[in-house]
């Protein structure tokens, strides 16, 4: 096999499962992942960056494999007493993960940036690969809905993704660079992978930092997306709902259209084969195989199967 | 009984055990204990106050009655996390004490004073007794040690104030002013009680924020204190070491010639009782009486026996 270097993309949960199965195939010089921070947070005065975490936590084998965030046998006592001092705790942290929250605005607070501080907590927990948030500078996934402009967490959390959606925005980007090194890394990548997570929520915001969408236009290698909408729904998450309030098509063709002219295979389920079609009109070819993933074997297997296409 | 005002000045441990003795037996309006805050730290970014917080824990009847220090029943999750990104945790915070250190920091950061963070604190915890910081500026107790200087947790926790003590100084002391009301409370208490607390660390720097000892001085009611010592001996923590130390007599004479100016009455233990006289020498009434604090009932008999003295 040739020297191959893959570039993931991903948000929380369902980008974490993909990024897990290449980190299981690829070692640590052969893959970063990208991470979506247009969800981070401040709650009591700690800085969470939601989706970072449960992407560090994974490939650390800590993360709680029931939720798919947070830690694995985590407690909630703190965030108990905080309720007694009035705090509305609608984020759920845990004992141990409030740690990595203090851990990070302490050095965020000594002058470390977003991706120093994701490179130390990294090698602290033993991810060797590399996770690299898609900036140092703030932006925040902002959406416009019937209940008002709600942040990504207080959308998807504290209104259980309830409000109607007539669109999102992604605050600070404009300003925004990619974070140091992520443009290199995607200039000498073989592969880009855009993980099966949320196109509004979760790759939007990355794709909105400027640069990064240039650099997949211009990519010299094979770009990959797995889809996160399996035959009319999202695997998991709201991103069915959104696209449909959104007057989009609730499907793989649907996801695709965000992603044209940015992806060369897009990976759907064998539920949606009769979709191959349609996207392969969009100039995107088909790649039609098993993208659930339920076990670290399906994880494992979907990511052979996305890396054979970079040539092995 | 005439209307009883009572300002007691307290550290830690020690003097919380007479400050709930105090309450049990005095309505809100007739309590107002002053805490030390010369050993107040900075951990992991977090501002705690050891001393307020042990204050108010026990009089909010959820201290941990092993140690005296910390919450009954805390666990320690996000410690053994921290410990994973490499901090040194020396310092003991539990996860539902880690709680009250972030309320406490994230209050601060937005601008409150500490009397402000302490007052909502306790009323969230449904103390009712007024408790104050002796200051809102910052007052550092530091050591002078033939391991170099070093703050007071530093000395007592870090070091198990095993270091030789040569000096102490409160820094930042003259910069200070009284907490907002500490004055007021002072000039309208009828009695003022120093607890069992260490002369040097926890009454120390008390003292020394001007105007505090100026108050005492010209203080209008009885003025008693309960000597931390017995028989040659502190009751708890460092304070006969560091007074060997520093060339002074280790028993309750050493202390009240501390005190000496300040003081009406010392109260010394049945144990002590041939220390009687030499207190007397010193123009301080020595109260001889059973001042080991074990039980609930010796804090509020004891109490009771010093409420006395006020002419009930």
């Amino acid at each position: 096999m040739d020297t191959i270097r893959v570039v993931a993309f991903a948000g929380g949960v369902g980008g974490a499962k993909l990024a897990l199965g290449l980190s299981k195939v690829l070692s640590p010089n052969e893959l970063s992942v990208v991470v979506n921070t247009g969800d981070d947070e401040s709650f009591y005065g700690l800085h969470v960056s939601p989706d970072l975490d449960t992407v560090m936590y994974t490939l650390a084998g800590l993360s709680n494999p029931e939720s798919g965030w947070g830690l694995a046998g985590d407690t909630f006592n703190a965030l108990g007493m905080l309720r007694n001092y009035g705090i509305d705790t609608w984020f759920n942290l845990g004992d141990q993960d409030l740690a990595t929250h203090i851990r990070r605005t302490q050095l965020l607070q000594q002058g470390a940036t977003l991706s120093e501080v994701t490179l130390e907590l990294c090698r602290r927990l033993g991810v060797q690969h590399t996770i690299l948030p898609m900036s140092d500078q703030p932006v925040r996934t902002i959406l416009s809905t019937d209940a008002g402009e709600l942040p990504m967490q207080q959308y998807f959390v504290q209104h259980r993704s309830e409000p109607s959606v007539c669109g999102v925005r992604y605050a600070g980007a404009s300003d925004a660079k990619p974070a140091p090194g992520l443009l290199d890394v995607m200039s000498q990548a073989t592969m880009a992978v855009f993980c099966p997570s949320n196109p509004h929520l979760s790759l939007g915001p990355i794709l909105a930092v400027p640069g990064i969408k240039q650099a997949l236009e211009t990519f010299s290698g094979v770009r990959v997306a797995v889809s996160p909408i399996v035959g009319g729904a999202a695997l998991r998450g709201p991103a069915g709902k959104i696209m449909a309030e959104l007057g989009l098509e609730v499907s793989s063709v649907g996801v695709a259209r965000q992603y044209q002219g940015l992806l060369d295979v897009f990976a759907i389920d064998l539920e949606d084969a009769d979709l191959a079609s349609e996207i392969a009109s969009l100039g995107i070819e088909p790649m039609v195989t098993s993208i659930v993933m339920d076990t670290e074997a399906d994880k494992v297997e979907l990511a052979q199967r996305i890396l054979a296409l970079g040539g092995g």
